[in-house]
């Protein structure tokens, strides 16, 4: 439940690695604080199948995030990066064996919880965002469906399909803060008409759907870097103590 | 073809009304000039079905547009406004009635036309875009597909559907410039699905939906406002002087 050491610094951001005990199994996860700023706010940034807590596109948003002032937190997925087991396969039809092996979406609420627990008791509490695209969705929705710290989400590119489908269902009408969804109209992985459900059976009242040509992995860089002033635009509704 | 001195003002921008002919009938317009910067690019904002160009959310359309620097342009559409015919009823039932007995797409098309060689006549050409939502798509759509001086369009609330539907579906793959197009999750006019199929038609490589939860009329404040700043961000790549 510490530190681990693991440091490091992106071109505007300090990074530090920590790794906590969950229900007996280790969570490695990277804790980023803004160079300049003085992070007033906190983005939990979940990764996509196949990734994990630093990849490039994620280091792309802790950028981003951090040259608004803005601190970050990623955490491995289950049977991801440093939680990768010996010998598994990248397959796709391996992922829900991965996911309900490492004890499915109740595990990965609990991580999340802890690691967040982990950076308020370190670095204070703040108002605070979830950014996650397709796993990082699958990861985000129960989580922030569970976590009332969590005051606004980034989800997309993930519907009422894959390994925890049914739980995606279930909590989706609990996600009640704001949230921008974001749909790849050609998407081949997750079908477009399961995003515009899970979208449709989201609780918020504020609510948007973006949708842009192209397949699963080929969301346009305007989108994405538009989805972090879409966090900080309504972060700015939580000054910082009000957390 | 002319001004004709029905001229005002709002907080940001001067007004000035024109009555052009166009194949044997007057079409009245308005042209806004902002007040502040050099009306370096054009907006051709179209009125939703029963209200006119001078309503007022194309008012406040005007403003944002102003306050930017950006001029304006408005006509009143087949049979709306003060081309009401005497006794028209304003019942949704007679909709296709006015439209078509004022000659249709075609006729739209071309008053759209005349209006903006009139404008561009006495006031240059410019960067120009397209704002309508609804019959302004219904307008906007067949226009922005046959004048190449639209270099982008706001569409939205409109679909395959209602009184020019076969032309929606004829034109929509021959609009190729950037649009950003609005969706109302829960419009009681215009089928959801109706509005997806069309956004799905459009020819534009670079063409982004935003759907929001709530009926026709409901647009969220923020997502006009934000329609006014997508258009002047893509109208800066167009510099005075390209035209």
């Amino acid at each position: 439940m510490a530190w681990n050491g693991k440091d490091g610094e992106t071109e505007h951001a300090l990074e530090r690695g920590f790794t906590i005990e969950v229900d007996g199994h280790a969570v490695p996860g990277v804790y980023w604080q803004p160079k300049q700023g003085t992070g007033d706010y906190l983005v939990l940034l979940g990764h996509g199948g196949g990734t994990h807590k630093k990849v490039g596109y994620l280091l792309a948003m802790v950028e981003l995030l951090a040259q608004r002032g803005i601190a970050a937190l990623s955490i491995d997925g289950p049977g991801h990066g440093e939680r990768v087991q010996q010998s598994r396969s990248q397959k796709i039809s391996d992922f829900a064996q991965v996911w309900h092996q490492a004890g499915g979406t109740e595990a990965v609420i609990n991580d999340w919880k802890a690691a967040l627990d982990f950076v308020e008791a370190e670095q204070g509490a703040r108002g605070t965002a979830w950014w996650g695209l397709s796993m990082g969705t699958m990861m985000g929705l129960p989580v922030t469906a569970s976590d009332e710290r969590i005051k606004l989400a980034l989800f997309g590119l993930m519907g009422e399909w894959g390994p925890n489908q049914e739980d995606l269902v279930r909590l989706a009408p609990a996600v009640t803060c704001p949230v921008r969804f974001l749909v790849q109209w050609d998407d081949e992985v997750v079908p477009r008409e399961a995003c515009l459900a899970l979208f449709n059976r989201l609780g918020s009242k504020t609510k948007t759907l973006h949708a842009n040509p192209g397949r699963h992995a080929a969301v346009p860089r305007f989108e994405m870097a538009a989805s972090i002033a879409y966090l900080h635009e309504r972060l700015d509704k939580y000054p910082p103590g009000s957390a």
